[in-house]
């Protein structure tokens, strides 16, 4: 029995590109990470050292920083398939590409003039797109993470069910709080990506906020449904959410009541909910 | 010559404290991160390991989480203050108290109905105190950090000194950028903490954006005054600026022009510059 | 077209374990972070927040603790296989286990008496697996991360296909870095797990070591090759290896010359290579 | 009343430098972070945006790149020293110079040849110093960071001050551990850096180890004062201890007793211990 090289692609990982576009006194701001992997016969690398076929991740760089000038960096999924289509089209070995974006949010300065061209970013919470291509076809897959919720009431767990190493207590009422990582896939590319973007993450948030939750589970399908009933353009949503505990501190001890005022917002561990909602 | 015992002190860092009030219907939420320390004659400690004089750390803890019930937690200042004055007035060894409180910004989901208890954290953005409470008076010393900016033009630096080691040309346009942490020292506590910090908050963002900068430097100082000018209840201000450096990317080898459009944001290293700006 | 429930799983993240084996006065550590995540039909908590299929994730923390002193936890393959079973057999919904450990190593500090129950840590190396447990079988999946390894010599990277885009100098004498993340499947579940991670970490870093690089690629494949050659328990090896870049500083301008002696280490971008390695 | 300009200084933080020793076959490895902070009369720069006084911080990394060669790079104190004292003497407004160096340890791989040069990285623990040069002197601190320590008995913790917010149980067997932070200040720079660096760090664990603890503030003194005791270069010690709490997790309603062999390894919060023992 032999032994062979099996899947592999490689890239360059986390360029962190800004691009400002000046074209008028008012800028624009892209503040992105961008990471490209490469698929193709890479045998003769692997096995001999051979990199004939191998475009240096180097220069999958610059091309990175070179496609941010030469054809804009304004969507980003359009950014993206076009440099995978790029590696694809062009690199004769390539057989297929990945572009992971990053987009990291600023805001102007609202100052009068000084907003024109100064920015004072939103770290939190970033806007993501991963797009592949290959003789397969085009795929994009959209989404944000760390969008960090949470909610004073309105969240239940109760009716659970037990087992011998049970001893949670049932509540009413507690605090729901979650990390949130979504993605969303896109049936095409012909789409309006910034409005798309935009109306899904006001959905989520809007369900998040109005559903009175019996479960994180229960609320995560509430998301993804209301974003594939609203959008007919994505095809399947997924979600992954830390419960990010909040325990109500005993006060007792100390002779001090405390009807959900108090908390202790844990690190480790977290509870930790993934569902998919697709189209039937 | 012997050795002895020289500064100590001991505590317990980072209790995760949430704080909802919800005496109404719209909730509201505080989000802090509480250290404390005590100062005292702990020498029995030490050399014997004798801890009669020693408020163990898990009683300052739950202090902490008994006054965000007690006392209320809603501006950080008057919480530490609150908390650093019961050590030492309540606790016979403790002769100083020293309290850091870190608070996480919530917004509040727009909503109907929702925004009353659902809030997504804007995260980068962290507003700070530290309060020290001793026989020699109360310090409030408050603050943010985090607070990351960026000019897209508006910023030089030439003219500088040169020596051997220089290769760094001169630019009259260039992206300044930086993560901003900010602290300033309050003459005394009669203070309306809230509206200060947020006007101290404004000063700092409208500086940034209005002042053409001829070096980071500068633009601290402009900062830094313009808070002293404008609140007689601050005695000093100090800024700490890490120069995020985004080196305008060479495109020439591809045929392109880069006149200041496409940056690669560097992590390390970068320019740390810091200043403070006192009273005469 | 309707919409329904994907895939989803859930359960609770990173619980961290310390286990002391106290039988004799040579004690043993163990120190390891468990996630659990169960799969099985969940819908009727996604669609209608019914809960009564639910073990919360509460109560699989309390299993993780409680199989730690109920079962031991010496080989973490071993620890891992059992829970997931138990969580399979015993909780009726529960149709398939996932269950993560890494494991942190710790060293005897070398000091008479001591050294029996007084350990310093070795943080940057984690050993790690991954089992999964379900109606379709047992795989255990058993690897390391964080594993920094460095040649000063010894490393290549020329002849590689050049585009329009494409500026990097051929070298055939550079540093190589990574930051390895191997992982490799076992056949069954027979196995001298310390034992055979053991070799398979010294094959990795002998391998490393040894070869002559041509590239990246070429080092990884030697790397799984070796591994695959020496372990028939072993049916497949994943290798995730970022290029560190250490670049040789220009110092020219300064009247030095640099024969690769002095480096700047960068944090980003950097290349990822990826490389799986499997039986014929 | 004005407002004037109070302490600043100003460098280049994070410069991440490696330097290969390679005269011989058999290769030496540093892997340093370093960074420089000038001070001196920069009032031009921040109230006028002068920098003709300025020696930019570019400039300070390309020295620090550039004196690894021209100086060599061994003992991180020697170094130090070197690149301070040019600050001082050789750029005419610098009447201050501190520079800070992180070293990063790595491991020959014990492989026939290879361990000539390819090293494992011990990420974990860092050594460090902090040198400062002026008129008034020059000063050496070093230490090591992040030595992550763990005794599974021999730690007590009881007869402690109580009041109405205490609820701690006394123990006389638990785990402590704790990641220090160790800095120590030596009388002049006529010093074996190396050797008294590896005596000191054997010190600490040796104490750490030995000495049952009756509270973490005395096993600190015990390793201060050792270190004193030994070392009369050193004129006082400093140690910072995070108080890594492992609670001992609560079986009982699994019907499983618990002798301190199953605990939570807890995040935050946790206790800060710090002490400084000096020569009387």
């Amino acid at each position: 029995m032999g032994i062979k090289l099996g899947t592999n692609d490689y890239g360059k990982a986390e360029n962190r590109v800004v691009r400002i576009h000046r074209d008028t006194p008012r800028h624009e701001i892209r503040d992105v990470t961008v990471s490209t992997a490469l698929r193709g016969d890479f045998t003769a690398a692997h096995l001999a050292g051979d990199q004939s076929r191998v475009l240096p991740t180097d220069t999958q760089k610059n091309t990175v920083y070179a496609y941010a000038k030469e054809h804009g960096l304004r969507e980003i999924e359009d950014y993206a398939l076009t440099l995978a289509r790029h590696f694809v089209s062009d690199v004769e070995p390539v057989e297929g590409a990945r572009v992971e974006v990053d987009e990291h949010t600023w805001e102007r300065i609202p100052v009068e003039g000084g907003g024109d061209h100064s920015w004072v970013r939103r770290e939190s919470e970033i806007r993501t797109t991963v797009v592949e291509v290959s003789a397969a076809g085009e795929t994009v897959v959209s989404g944000l993470e760390d969008l960090v919720l949470l909610k004073s009431t309105g969240s239940e767990f109760a009716g659970f069910l037990r087992d011998g190493y049970t001893t949670l207590q049932e509540t009413h009422d507690r605090i729901m709080s979650t990390s949130l990582v979504a993605t969303w896939t896109y049936a095409g590319t012909d789409v309006d990506w910034d409005k798309s973007w935009s109306d899904v993450r006001a959905i989520l948030l809007e369900r998040f906020a109005s559903v009175h939750s019996l479960a994180l589970q229960q609320t995560l399908w509430e998301m993804g449904r209301a974003v594939l009933e609203a959008h007919p353009e994505i095809t399947e949503v997924s979600l992954a959410a830390p419960n990010k505990h909040h325990f109500a501190v005993d006060l007792s001890p100390f002779g001090l009541e405390n009807p959900n005022e108090v908390f202790h917002a844990a690190d480790r561990p977290y509870g930790l909910i993934r569902a998919t909602v697709v189209r039937d």
